[in-house]
């Protein structure tokens, strides 16, 4: 099994009280790809400007990621720069330039368009639905978004909600979207606006994940030191849905294990800055903290 | 197997969204005692003033609560009041009154001296050590305090600290203590001051356990409704050291389902003001509960 996935390649300039990286390769879909890659082979589809690195796409082509769909087009990459204070928790951004990604497009070929799992992470609703309504006969179907979003195009965002299984949120656009505070009660809404599936991610408070059959509740992985968490819910995501796109079936157990691993792959992403952590990682590394994982956990 | 607690019992007047109640019977060792009784025999240590309504000690009493220490002095009894909003996560103190608090030693008899299990609720560091210091041989002592006492009795609370088993924390109160942000760092830091066992509560998002022998990390049970949170932090604290002075033995083993414990034991306790509901709850209804915890994080 594969998976297609639509987001962002850009270029991060990030600054945490580890250290400043300048225009380090980052955006969602990269993050999503350094996880999903080590359960499925993996579809990117985004756009970067002229100005894109040849050695981004060189690194990415070497993790096996299949780049027929990264468009290379007139203009700016999209960049993004933000910084983490205190717990690193939120991110702050200062800058966000959108270059070639406002005027995106996405054109796959008709060998993708057959792709059974689909990933529409952070980008404009509009050009998530666009993708969604090019696929041929999609299974599974997760989407990510963002409160930028939320707010500026609620009716489109909830239009593409209802072609989608599974939404994937963080706390505070899950709170947005809905106006429930409660997490709970924000989940089963969302459950009601389309996806049968939603997984709520509460950074270093772990995950609510609910369905009508069953509810799973994950705390994080413990991290003593965290260098810099941008992308760690792309990577959450991209672990979640790389090994249920391995597993093959959509069932109570593969959910729990595929919540289990998003979670550990988050877990290095935060170790380092951008992709340095999570483009070396292995499954077996990921398997070894998993096995950690499951004993903080079990009673 | 039984109990001894030393902390407050008060008077506490509250307002929610849910509503405002005026003069309710609180405190630690009222609320630690509702959930700690379902597992053993509880003896309270407390003080309270002339105005302290008898219907309330005939409660505790009808409860099964053992009162031979709970000192009735000249003076008020103590007093708090406080209110939450919003998503009912922080408590604003508005008024506190100590009344008879402030001039308490602890005096306790013969038997009860000879007592195993002692837990050290959130009173003055001075009269905790008193405590300890006055029990024969006490085989497993937990604490817990506030950042009041952090930031007024520092020297006090650390003197305390070193005769304990186990420190019980909030987040906030453990990120004081030590200067560490991180949870993990920080109860590595409070096992290194005395307690070989460190338990970091953190509210909605559960807790986490820390020995030199192995962590534990829950979530807290999932509420799509909380009326009223006063108190829960003691009700954990009660069933988490109810059920361990009920096994009898410290392992891994117990520890971890008296973790389990606490955690159902809290998630009662938010659904209504002050004891209304952990007064009326049985170890059915817990273990009940705890049955549907148990699904959500396994895997």
């Amino acid at each position: 099994m594969s998976i297609i996935v639509l987001g962002t390649v850009a270029l991060d300039t990030v600054k945490t009280p580890f250290g400043l990286r300048k225009d380090i390769l980052g955006g969602s879909a990269s993050h999503f790809s350094m996880s999903a890659r080590l359960f499925t082979k993996v579809d990117v589809v985004a756009v970067v400007g002229k100005d894109f690195p040849k050695k981004h796409i060189k690194f990415l082509h070497n993790k096996g990621i299949n780049l027929d769909s990264l468009e290379i087009n007139e203009g700016d990459t999209f960049r993004w720069e933000g910084k983490y204070e205190g717990d690193l928790n939120t991110a702050h951004t200062l800058h966000t330039h959108l270059g070639v990604l406002s005027t995106f497009r996405p054109a796959i070929s008709e060998t993708q368009k057959k792709i059974k799992n689909v990933f529409l992470a952070n980008v404009d609703p509009d050009i998530q639905r666009h993708l969604v309504e090019s696929m041929r006969s999609p299974e599974l179907i997760g989407m990510d978004s963002m409160n930028f979003w939320i707010n500026t195009k609620r009716k489109s965002l909830l239009r593409t909600l209802k072609k989608v299984h599974i939404f994937v949120a963080n706390d505070q656009e899950a709170r947005s979207l809905t106006g429930d505070t409660n997490l709970i009660k924000a989940a089963k809404s969302l459950s009601k606006l389309g996806p049968k599936m939603v997984l709520i991610k509460k950074g270093e408070h772990g995950s609510i994940f609910f369905c009508d059959k069953f509810i799973n509740i994950f705390p994080a992985y413990p991290m003593e030191k965290v260098i810099d968490p941008t992308g760690a819910g792309d990577t959450f995501a991209g672990g979640f849905m790389g090994y249920l796109s391995k597993a093959g079936k959509i069932n109570e157990t593969t959910i729990r294990y595929a919540i289990a691993y998003g979670t550990i792959c988050a877990s290095f992403n935060v170790e380092g800055f951008g992709l340095e952590k999570t483009s070396r990682l292995t499954l077996r590394d990921v398997k070894k903290r998993l096995a950690i994982f499951k004993n903080y956990i079990i009673f």
